[in-house]
Order: C-alpha cells, then sequence, then structure tokens
C-alpha cells in the first residue's frame, strides 16, 4: 500500500555527490588551501574518524614552563575546517605555566575540568582581567588579546579551551620576540626592555641577532 | 579632438585578467573545494550560461508525497557559487507534501505563483507559526529551523523558493532519521518513538539497522 | 507510568525567553539601528503575520518607465530583518524598463514568472552578460554590478527577485546621477555626457544644479 | 632620566571610552537586541565576573530522559556576547538521553570528561556518524544538522560542549513537533508518523491541537 | 641552570608547518581560486617582499581623464590576499577627474597627499556627499555606490586610498556602458540617455553594437 | 512629451527612509552599542562632514617615544561605523618609534609619505617579517600579529595605515603588561622578565602592583 519514494530521494539529493559543498569540509592537508581553510576531503571518503579526535592524554610538561597545549585545530583535526570552531588540551604541572599569549584568529573559552588556575587576559584599555578558576569554572578571553594561564593550586591541573575558528593561531610572546632572529636592538627600541634581559631571554630560547 | 583613453582602461583593469577575484566565481566543479565553495571557473570561459538556468517545468509529483523539489543549488547552478544566495522550485500536486525538514546552512523565503499552500516552521522556543499562502504570498523561514509546505488546496500549488546561501543544505526529517543505518534502538532512544513505528518507516524508506 | 518531562523543558530552554538572541530577530523600526540592522522585536509579540508578506499585486506602471519594483525589503517585511534575505516583486508592462541600476549590499536572482524579459548585467572586466528569459527562467547578477531588465515581449512580465541581504539598498543609475543638485559641471566630467544630455535629465527627473 | 609617557597613553587610549567598540561587548540584557546580539555594558562597569561563569555542578538528571543540558550562552553568559563562541554543559545519567535535536546558529564540538557517550549526527546525504566517546575523547557536529548523545556505559558521563556562536540555538526535535500547538494532521502529513504514535507523544509532552 | 624549552616550542608549533592556515595566506596567482581568494602560497617560501609594494610612483596621466589609478590588490599585491584589505593610488593631473565609478565588493577611505580633490558620493536615497579635500583630509565611500574624484586644485593631486577588501572590484560607469558589446538601444532605453550620446561615447570608448 | 516619473521614485525609494538599514550606518555615540558597532544616526541628519576627517596635522611626538598616533576609528570618525574599514595617521619624530602592539581586531596596510621606517611583523610560526620603508611603500601587517614602526631615517617620517574593520582596537604590549595592576610576580610567570626589569617599567609606565 505504500509504495518507496525512492526515486525521490534520489532525484531530490542529487546535489549531495562529491559536486556539492555542504554541512561539513573534512580538510584534505595535500590539497591546495584558501584564505577559508583547507580544501575539502572527497565526502565520500569521510568517515566518522574524521569527526572526532583524543584530547584524553596530558601533554609532557617535564620543559621549562611545566606545561603543555595540545591543539586541536584543523591541521590536526581535519573534521573542524571551515567550521568556525577547535579546541585544545592544557596541561599544567605545579608551577606550570602557558605564557603571555594571543590568538589572532579568534576568541577562547577555558573550562577547568582538574586542579587550579590563575587566568588572565588584558584589554586595549590596559585592563586586566583576573579570575582564580576551579573545576567547573569557565571563562571567555576575546579574540587576540593578551592572556594567559597559571596553575595556581599545589597540584596538576588540566583545562580544555575551544575557539571561534577552526585556526585560531597562537602567538607567545616570549617566543614571538626572543626565539628568532629579530635583531636585539630593535625588540629593545620596541618593548624597552633592557639589553642584558633581552640577550638573556634570547640565550634561553634559542634567538639571534 | 577627444582622444582614445584606451591605455588607461588596459592599464587600469590589468586586474580583471585570470589573476583577480572580482564580481563572480562560477563554480567549476571539477576543481579542489574549500570551506567558501566551488573553486572559480577560468573568466575567460564563462559566459552568461552559466549565470541563468531553467525552473520553468514542474519536477515529476508522481511518488509518494505527492511533490517534487528542484534545486538550484551551486551544484546545479554554478553561477551562484560564492554569491549567498541560490533557488529552487516546489511543486505539489493535490495532497503534495514537502515534508519536515531544515537548511543546516540558510535562510529560506518563499513565494507562491499557483495554488494554495499551508507552510509552518517552529522556533527554538517551540512556538509554531504556521500561515495558509495564496499566490503571491512570500514567507521567510528563518536558518536552520524545522519547516515544511503542504498543499492545503484542492489543486496543483507551485512555488519558488531562496535561500541566503549558494549551498543552503536540506536535510529530511524522515530521510535522516529512517533511510540510512542508523540503528532503531538509537532512533528509539532520542525520538522516544516505538519500536513498531520506527520500523514501519524504515521499511518504506530503505533504512537498516 | 510516562512522566512529564515539562521540568527539562522547562529548564531548558529559559534561554529562550526574550533574554535570548536567537532564531530570528523580527524588525522593530521604531529601535535604535546598528550596521546588522534593526532592533528586534519583542519575540513575545512577535506572530506568524511578521514572517509573511504579499507580493500578489501588480505595481504601477503607469509612468514614464512603464514598470514598478515593490520591495520586501526588511523596512517593508520585518520578518526578513538580520536573515541575509529579502525580495521584490518587478512589473513591467509593455514597453517596460527596470533602468540601469546596481544593489550596493547583495546579490539577486530574478525568476520570471510571465512574459519575457531581457536581463543583463555588466563585469568590472567590462564584459556584458545578456539573456533573453522566459517564464520559469533564473538568471544571478552578482553583488553591486550595473544591470538592468527590459521587457522584451509584447505583453505583461512579471518577475519576483531575492537579494542576498535583508537590506540590499538599490541605486539607480539615473536618479544617482539627475535627480538630486548634484551640480551638472560635475556629472559632466565624471560621466563625459554632454551638457545638453545633462540638462535635458535633470529636467524630467527633477535634478537641480 | 626616563620621562613618563603618559602624555602618549592618554591621548592615544581616547577610543577606549564608552565611545568605544572594542575587544568585547558584555551582554546588558536589558537594552535593545539586534540581529548581532545584545546591546554592550558600558565597558566601566564590566568586570573579570562578566568573563567567567560556573558550569561545575551537574544539572537536575531525575527526568525522564535523565539528562540535563546548563547552557552558557550569551543570555546566561553575557560575557560571550558577540565573541563567537558559548559552552553548555551536558549531563548522562545511566541510561540518559540528550535527544535528537539541532543547533541552528552553530557549530559543536563536545568533549567527554567523565563516562561513555554514544553520539552521532546525520548529514544532508543521509549518512550517519556514530562514535563511542570515552574521556578525553571530541567529537565535532557540523551547523544545523541532527544529533544526539546517549549515555552507553554504566555509570554517570559529564560533558562540556562549545560551540561558534554567542547564540547558537537549540531546537529539540520531540519538542518541536510535540510540545505544542502544531495540529495533529499537519505533523502526521509531513513526517509520516502514525495518528496514534503522534497523539502519545503530544500526551507525554505537553502538546494539544 | 635554565633549561632550553625547545620541546616545548616544537611539539606546540607542529601546526605552523603548511599543513596549517594560519595568520596569512599570501596569493599564489597560478592556483585554483575560490570565492575567499586566491590559494596560498607555500609559508615556507614566503619572504618579506610578499607584504610590501611600491606605490610611491605617479601613473601615467597622459591620457584623456588625466588620471591615472595604480592598484595593490591582491592580484598586484600578493600579501593583501584573504586579509580584508587592499590599497590604490590615485593620481590626478590639473583637470584629471577619477570618472564615476563604484567599488562592488568593499568600502573605501581616501586620504589626499597632495593638491586639492573634490570627491563626492550618491547613497541609494539620491543624495550627494560633496566634500572639497585637502592634503591630509581622508574621506569614507561606502561600499558599492557611485563615487567620483576631480582635481578641483590648480596643480597635481595625489590620493592613496584603501578597501574593505582585498579584492573590492571597480566599475567605470562608462566603460561599462560604452566600452563593450552592449547595444545601443538597451543602453537607451535602461538609461534614457539619447541615441547620439550613445554613438558618440562609444566612438570614444571603443564600443560595438 | 517625456513625463516625470516623480511617481515612481517616491514609491520606489520609500525604504530609504529613516525605516531603512541602507547603505551607511554613521555612529550615534550616544546610542546603545552592539557587537556590530554603534547605533545609527539619523539619515536625515547625515551631512558630508559625517564622511570625512581631518590627519593632516602631525601628532605631538614630543614624548618617550617620539610618536604619534592620531585615530581616525569608528569612535573618532563616525563615517566609518560598521563599514569594516579605518584609519589612524603615523607621525615618528627622527628616533621616533610605534611600540611593539597588535590589532586585535583587523588587518593593517600602511603607506609611508614621509620619512624612512622600518616597520615588521611576526608570524605565529615565530617567523619575523622585516622591512625598510620608504616614500611610497606599503606594507601589510595580518590581523592580531605583533608588529611595530621604526623611524629609521634621521628627519621625520609621516605614514597613514588604514584597518579592516572600523573598531581594529590597538594593545601595546608594554602598556599592556606595565601600566595597569597585573601583578609582577604574575608578569615575571608569564613573561619570564626579570623582577627588576618589571619593576623598572612599571615605574616608568605607571603600573602598580
Amino acid at each position: 500500500m505504500i509504495l518507496p519514494i525512492f526515486f525521490f530521494i534520489s532525484s531530490l539529493l542529487i546535489s549531495t555527490s562529491f559536486g556539492a559543498v555542504q554541512d561539513f569540509c573534512v580538510a584534505d592537508l595535500s590539497g591546495p588551501q584558501s584564505p577559508a581553510g583547507f580544501s575539502c576531503k572527497n565526502p565520500a571518503k569521510v568517515t566518522e574518524n574524521d569527526f572526532a579526535f583524543y584530547l584524553g592524554k596530558a601533554g609532557n610538561t617535564s620543559n621549562l614552563i611545566k606545561a603543555a597545549v595540545t591543539p586541536a585545530f584543523a591541521a590536526q583535526f581535519p573534521g573542524v575546517n571551515g567550521l568556525g570552531i577547535s579546541m585544545a588540551r592544557l596541561d599544567l604541572a605545579a608551577g606550570g605555566v602557558v605564557p603571555m599569549h594571543t590568538h589572532p584568529g579568534g576568541s577562547e573559552v577555558l573550562v577547568v575540568v582538574e586542579g587550579v588556575i590563575c587566568a588572565g587576559f588584558i584589554s586595549s584599555a590596559n585592563t586586566v582581567y583576573l579570575k582564580t578558576l576551579y573545576k567547573g569554572d569557565i571563562m571567555v578571553f576575546p579574540q587576540g588579546l593578551l592572556h594567559f594561564q597559571v596553575n595556581s593550586g599545589k597540584s596538576f591541573a588540566t583545562a580544555f579551551v575551544s575557539f571561534s575558528s577552526s585556526t585560531p593561531g597562537l602567538q607567545i610572546l616570549d617566543f614571538a620576540l626572543f626565539a628568532n632572529d629579530l635583531p636585539s636592538d630593535l625588540i629593545e627600541k620596541t618593548t624597552f626592555l633592557d639589553d642584558a634581559q633581552v640577550k638573556k631571554l634570547k640565550a634561553v630560547l634559542g634567538g639571534t641577532g
């Protein structure tokens, strides 16, 4: 009595062949890139695994800053390409610090899942917004502003952060200033830092010039 | 007396060679896709026919729903690629129904050109906005919300719909639920539908699992 | 046996009170405007009529151009405010013309529902894309480019047009040049038109200066 | 020796008075709304607390679906207004279900922090993408597509979700269909569901008509 | 005492390999184009020269309009691709004119660096906004509206203009109307210009038809 | 013979009354703000002066950095509100420096009109892009990245800069770190700077804590 409507389906959904840009654009890291992101993987080859990623393992915090950032941006997690969202995991051992940094391309929200984190950002008006965050607290960091996270407890701390872009970028202040060949005199002129300070940090971070 | 200014033209408009992204980006369905849409066809090969499409023929309504949707999205109508707009034609025989569906990527406006259509959408607040539309009536369906169109007259009805995206997408509720391999128990858990109901519709729509 | 889940609904959907910006923003023409559009009407006062509009009546074509444009932009049709889409109706008596014009804020698609229309647009590269359109033909006009529609048949013609903005704007070339106080010598210098031509059209269109 | 440069600061940063739209726009829920979001609170009255919110407490899962969604959208968490991001917390008791739903205005990423969750979404092409997610797994759900989350373990499960909008919206399928006055015959025509099924669910969810 | 944190840097910044879309997308003019712009050049081959361009030389004003426009759009200046900005240089000899034109894809700001320029634009409401600009004056021309610049002094004038798009486009009214094969009768019907006027300008500008 | 078409004009352009959002949205600094910018001034009260601004006067460079930045953002120059563009003037006396800074909300292009400027920016990959710019040279600084400008000649230097936003923001590194109450120990932990260095700069810049 009830007839199949397969004809309807097939005629209607012709637009869902590989000819169509729809729903998602899983990143094909080997294709050309555009200002809007990576090329799209052939939808016929997309599987559920393209939309999932594992952030369950703490990053290696055995380093100077006792911290690790594990990104799940489009380059690591192709499923978010073009969707205006991405994530990362922050791990901070006792005393750990995610140094002063910005995300040029997006805003961030952070949720603490373990430990205590002191986080802050600074506005264009030079106002500091500083909070001590406990498990379950979330905080938002508006796009492009300098911010940081510090483990302010005595034990390990972990947070997940999300971004309003699949390629938010990450510019860490000290690496931008001291981990390249930006000449010391230019750094000094443009930051008012002393020559000794600049050279000390260049030595630590591998900078030249 | 009046001198040609061809030199001016040619020097000024050097940017309109194939090197330039300007005005339009007619879809090259064979090129790589990006989150912003299809690759652009070489402008030198673009003709007026790339910007026109025919929606003058009623779709085949000899099916269970007595309705047909004929899309003119970027995949069918390459001229709209990247321009933030597209169209489709709806045909509804007497008793015809465009089932409950959403367009994940855009808002829709509909204009009735023949017959009587009862159309409605449901907001996130679960409010129903329902109208009986006659020839010349238009109605807007905000992005991503469930909506439908039903022939509420006694004769054939036709409408043209436009979208705020060249790739608005189309997700028909019943096909999403019952025309694939989504396991019946998951459907039942997440929709509160009875097992018999789910299996009946899977049988009609070709679903498995 | 099955318990009401109203508690779930009410707690979950607290965000759909007037505190929320969701789904739609029906224009409140009396409120302040922002670069994104009109203020939003209180959702509690929104009805289905805010989402519908009537374009079923031909505009008055008893004028010099034998044509009429009836807009359903956000200012006339508040339901489209902020949704990135709007419509208008074109009526062209025999010999009617929609003069050369642009929409500064959006692309346009046109569908002919009666008669024969010759439509065209000109690209930044000065290429003309010209089509004679019959009932059921659609054509797209990329954002911001000069275009026009002419009744090229012997009888009345009607078309519906849609835009990729709820406030696409409309700049008609002749009114921009000749229906205001732009000084004739500036018009002549910047358009290369003869003084007599400029003054003739100023007289027709009510321009001064 | 080093002179204060306060003059430089004060002249340069005049733009950071309340006259400026910069950095952020904390929602003033009592002001007019625009298509871009809520009005901005006077920056002089903004404090760090506007940028923080608490999602540390499990929602009440003593309901039919044994689940709770606690939103931190702009209406609850004013600091995210206009920043293109927001969050929510999902709690699922054993057997709990977040029913089939969409977010009309944004994509979602989910991170499991406790328990086991089976999550899935369905594309416009009716393909099902289904994953069982354990602690630390993340999954992305593209904008506007039907999706769901089910506790597929034996114990409590919790996840944090983030959205690519500060007002992503939330349309739960069953509430949209059965918790309002959408007439049963229209539901049946547009969903192919049986009359008994529709009436049963209307009774549970408080629908009329 | 202070240990290198190179491990941190290298693990964190893996996303900055060629796999990543970040910071910028210098145009690769030989790659496929998308609606969002040109393909991205391999970041490893990008140098400081990709981000700089020379606009220090006056264009050749020995032409009918005694003016020259030198564009630094993405096609000429690949560094701006996808960044939503571009520039051009205007040179106007005494008596020079940048004829009536539009930029379909962006707004413009102009700064006078030499001479006196009379500039104006016309709104959709047909209002003329006209200013005489001296050295150091800036003026903004909203997207898509007809505007022009005339040397209103006795000596050479130069201005730099910037656009809110890396591919703003440029449609010069007279070239759009008279420098192609748009039939004279269509021009006349859609502009109300006299036949003699149209033919005269077609002759000057190389138009046919 | 030729009849007035005023009826056509007046009926067509009803949408250009104060009810319409079109063409532009000159900032009303006293109205509510939205995430999209300032409220719009009543178009009937807008004049040509709203679209013009004066950047012809050098800022006061008698300060520590021997530099001045004169902004023409939406707060100073209401005509650019919502148009995605704005400007500023840079003046650098001999030895002058625009210190390391970012614009969180937009990309920048700079054109040198006098003198010699050494400018540079640093990417997320910590690569330095450094150029010495002479009169007529332009350079682009991608959104959100640290950059600076230094007078590298012996005489005064002036540049005009444009932004891809009407409210690009401006965060000067030293002011963000040292001109507020951000505690010294937090600065030291998150920047690796020595305590003496931090305190020295706090003293210069008026910071406390």
